[in-house]
């Protein structure tokens, strides 16, 4: 029987919502309630999603369980994209982020399965890593119109560091401030049968 | 981007269901549906479920997300768990398995986050790792009551072969006899910072 306990600790600077469907670019607020649908009011939140080129194996917009209903990132590795891109810093919200968290080193790396328990009851677990793609790389270019070539090279420069997608385990609410314990999974290997 | 395809590919031999409250022992069907909730009219499924022994993070009774939808063994560890316990067999019924899975090497080591494609858009995704407890060697037990101690002895015998439990993340029908494709998520390794 698992008997885990959370071994790194966190800070939930900002937590962000885009009620638009014309954009991503998500908006802070001092909280938000989180349901087992996701993040309320929020684009992405649903029980259901539509299969997407993250899901090739099924034809796209077939409904399938939505598990990339919150998007994180970093506030150390937001800076670090900001340096490779060479600008004084990159938003969240740009990114369209719903929660950016502070302290928890190599966010992006959380194995799926990771869980981040939140004070008010709130429970994410980790789907995986966000792999970056080009629309928030246009969003900065339009806030950095003097920098080169922003858009088409923010994929690499936020490789591996463009944070992670997860889906709520338990409700509750997650507000600015709030410490977030993480909890790694077990680890597991599974070594393929030789041909 | 995620570009990954199927690796194993196994058989489904046996599609269970139980409808009781007051056992878990399943019983097999031709085939079944599933949904969002799991598999149509079993005992276990449902969007969530009340944390258990297996949560202890949470109080016992929270709403979560029920991401144990589904029971899966596998033929091959079914034999051995027998072996093990000096038996002629071990039916899947009596574990309260949903599916009985043959041709999947080492079925109960799938990492989580591995999906399971079934032929009639069924997939499912392995939550992890279903750890046996007493309830499976009581219910061998009163089919084999002439065998020393078999219900505290299964926990044991059953040791990391007593298979996965899953969720659906598309719906779909699975039928006994239906090819089970398995693709294994991509290895994520997090290392915790020094203290």
């Amino acid at each position: 029987m698992a008997r885990q306990s959370p071994q790194l600790e966190g800070r939930t600077v900002r937590v962000l919502v885009c009620t638009e469907h014309e954009h991503f670019v998500t908006k802070a607020l001092p909280e938000a309630r989180v349901s087992f649908e996701g993040l309320e009011g929020d684009r992405h939140a649903g029980l259901t999603r539509a299969a997407d080129v993250r899901t090739p194996w099924f034809p796209k917009g077939t409904p399938i369980r939505n598990t990339r209903q919150l998007s994180l990132v970093s506030s150390e590795e937001l800076a670090q994209v900001a340096e490779a891109l060479g600008l004084p810093r990159v938003l969240a919200a740009w990114l369209g982020a719903n929660l950016e968290v502070a302290g928890v080193p190599r966010l992006t790396h959380l194995p799926p399965g990771t869980r981040l328990f939140f004070p008010e009851d709130a429970t994410l677990v980790v789907e995986g890593e966000n792999e970056p793609c080009t629309g928030p790389g246009r969003v900065i270019e339009a806030h950095h119109p003097e920098a080169l070539k922003v858009a088409s090279r923010f994929v690499k420069a936020a490789w591996r560091r463009r944070g992670l997608v997860a889906w709520v385990e338990r409700p509750g609410v997650i507000r600015a401030g709030d410490t977030v314990k993480v909890m790694l999974p077990r680890p597991v290997t599974y070594a393929l049968p030789r041909p």
